[in-house]
């Protein structure tokens, strides 16, 4: 239960800060600039991390959770009460933004700027990258632990920063969805269901090739 | 007497530091711009929790001291003198600045943009989630507590950012009291007195509940 | 095998999201901005030397590649392989970018904005820093080396932040080499293969220098 | 010898890359931005304090090393070869810039932009509040120690960051005297050999009074 109530607080933050901050950014006129937002996205996973890692692991994320768990590293049966508490996380921050800031249309939600291909691509690019440093940082050494809010909120923001003006950026089913079911802009949520997810379960069949390589080096 | 002088010289420096670069904007016709006002505010808490974190705990706000006192986590007796030391430090800093910029109006005073409730809901909701942070990082593991400074000082800074422009993201007495009194721009004070003291005082209820939560399933 | 392979994932991660984010500001009309871009290239850098870093060393780099070689801290053997799968990482990102962004003419590639000449000193002098600082935290005490990432990408950043305007603040013939082919604009490439390869490697000689010094004194 | 090699290349590499930020800006039409300039500097002392911290002590500032020497925290034989190697450090940055800039007229000169009582009051207290931090990390427990640079470093960014405009935010005579002296605009520089150095002292004073105080009520 603990689990879950963490899992719920992690993504509201993380939803209710950063697509709060795109939505006052509008409200005010660009004074957040999107250097502001990518910024606002990086430290906001960054300290959730460090504030509930220990506690629930600090998924935040369906594409996490579902990836983890492919990897068998992750228990079966806490899946579903993981997505549920990661959705009513970025629904809940969603709400209380359409509650403060009634007249924004779009509440953050994430919407491709070119073609749906393009940013369907990205997202997963964007996700196997993600997802690629905390498999690395979650199991290496203990110091490497150490840093692994440091450097998972710093790929969230950097690609949020380079990736955002095309794609959004979520890389996080329940950071899209939030926004999306709330503001009523549904039509192109699937990419960013679907594409992360894809991108988060690439990276674990990859990892495994690297590291069933290095069992075998090892035998040999 | 040496916390308090530590009280007193950080909540100065964040106070002095923080609406100094909220003054000095406004004095150069918007040179550091909004972001460098956020990023300001961030890297100066955590400075001053590396520098005095082992001193006095580094509360420099009276929000978190009232709140770690009502988590029984701090003595009854030294409330008071804490909350003064901070008051003293933030209103030292508003001198200092209105000595070196005497034509300056406002000096940093945190001022609701929109409606008094919409920034009193954001003030509750953002110094929730410092509080709650702090609770976690400060009662987590030892590896935890050396990323407090980071993490903490995140939170400030993305919270400046993002909700910077709506409500001035005080999330602190005295950060707010300096200024308003030493510029006489008092009306809206109480926003800022309250709003961040319930809202800590809310991170400790919930955070209380979810570590019961905790005890009882070790019980059973 | 596993290093190769870690070796091209880091440098197409530091390409992709790099290059990607000058392809993406110049496809967007400038809403990344210029420190957009370096703290993108910063943060990755690090986030792939903390992903990475105890499987290959995190290089990502010919030149650092290079220079370890020369001061006797990496096999011979390892060379070729290395840089073979730093180009490649090279390659990748940039014909990723290009399958993206059919349309970009440059893909980031590095172009002095002054004469060639101020260009090479400047990209010399930036990767002898570089490299400087990754000896030092690479061969320093543990604590130290658990924040080498911090340090290194942090060079990165900022480097590409101030030099970038005028040479494009490479410090990496991989970085430079896949934009510069993929596009077809190769005419000053050779400034940033042979620059950055002779800074690295001058560190190494003025770093062996005051090792030596120090061995000299505690002889006497 | 060592530590005389590293006060050198640290101060070169700071003023280097702090003021060829500045110099840059100003050749390229303001695309680092303020915001860019403040970084550089935080992140260059961060980075240099890692690199060279465990050889030199990382002073790299005239003002630091005089005020540990009040504090008999240092020899006071080596303050002389200390200040040497760090305006030396200071004079070729410089050069080298004038070099690559020739045109450039203050090569980032640190020049008051109000008067010269508020740059000199503003220069004591930043580089008060900066001695502070480096006492209390560099002196207190390990686990501290090791955020030194971190801390350190966002001290001198945000400072940079906040008080940059007004009065150049040095915070230390090597950093003010390079660009003064090569670019022939010392009318002003007394402000800044002289501010800084009281501040950091004014920091010792301050600092001994509260652990005297500490030690005499560990005797009562």
């Amino acid at each position: 239960m603990r689990k879950y109530i963490a899992e719920v607080i992690g993504t509201f933050a993380i939803v209710f800060c950063g697509t709060g901050a795109i939505v006052i950014n509008q409200e005010t006129g660009g004074t957040i600039t999107h250097v502001g937002i990518a910024i606002t996205f990086g430290l906001i996973v960054m300290a959730m991390i460090y504030a509930l890692g220990t506690i629930s692991g600090a998924h935040f994320n369906p594409a996490v959770t579902i990836a983890f768990t492919i990897a068998k590293k992750f228990d079966k049966k806490q899946v579903m009460p993981y997505l549920v508490s990661q959705f009513t996380g970025g629904l809940i921050a969603s709400i209380t933004l359409l509650a403060l800031f009634p007249s924004n249309e779009y509440l953050g939600a994430t919407i491709p700027s070119g073609s749906d291909l393009q940013s369907f691509i990205l997202e997963f690019i964007l996700t196997f990258l993600l997802m690629l440093v905390i498999l690395n940082v979650a199991h290496g050494s203990k110091e490497q632990g150490m840093f692994a809010g440091l450097a998972i909120g710093s790929v969230v923001g950097l690609e949020a920063m380079f990736a955002g003006p095309i794609c959004g950026a979520s890389m996080n089913p329940a950071r899209s969805l939030g926004p999306a079911v709330v503001s009523l802009h549904v039509q192109q949520l699937w990419i960013y269901l679907i594409a992360p997810t894809l991108g988060a379960v690439f990276a674990v069949l990859i990892w495994n090739y690297i590291n069933q390589k290095q069992v075998n080096n090892t035998l040999n």
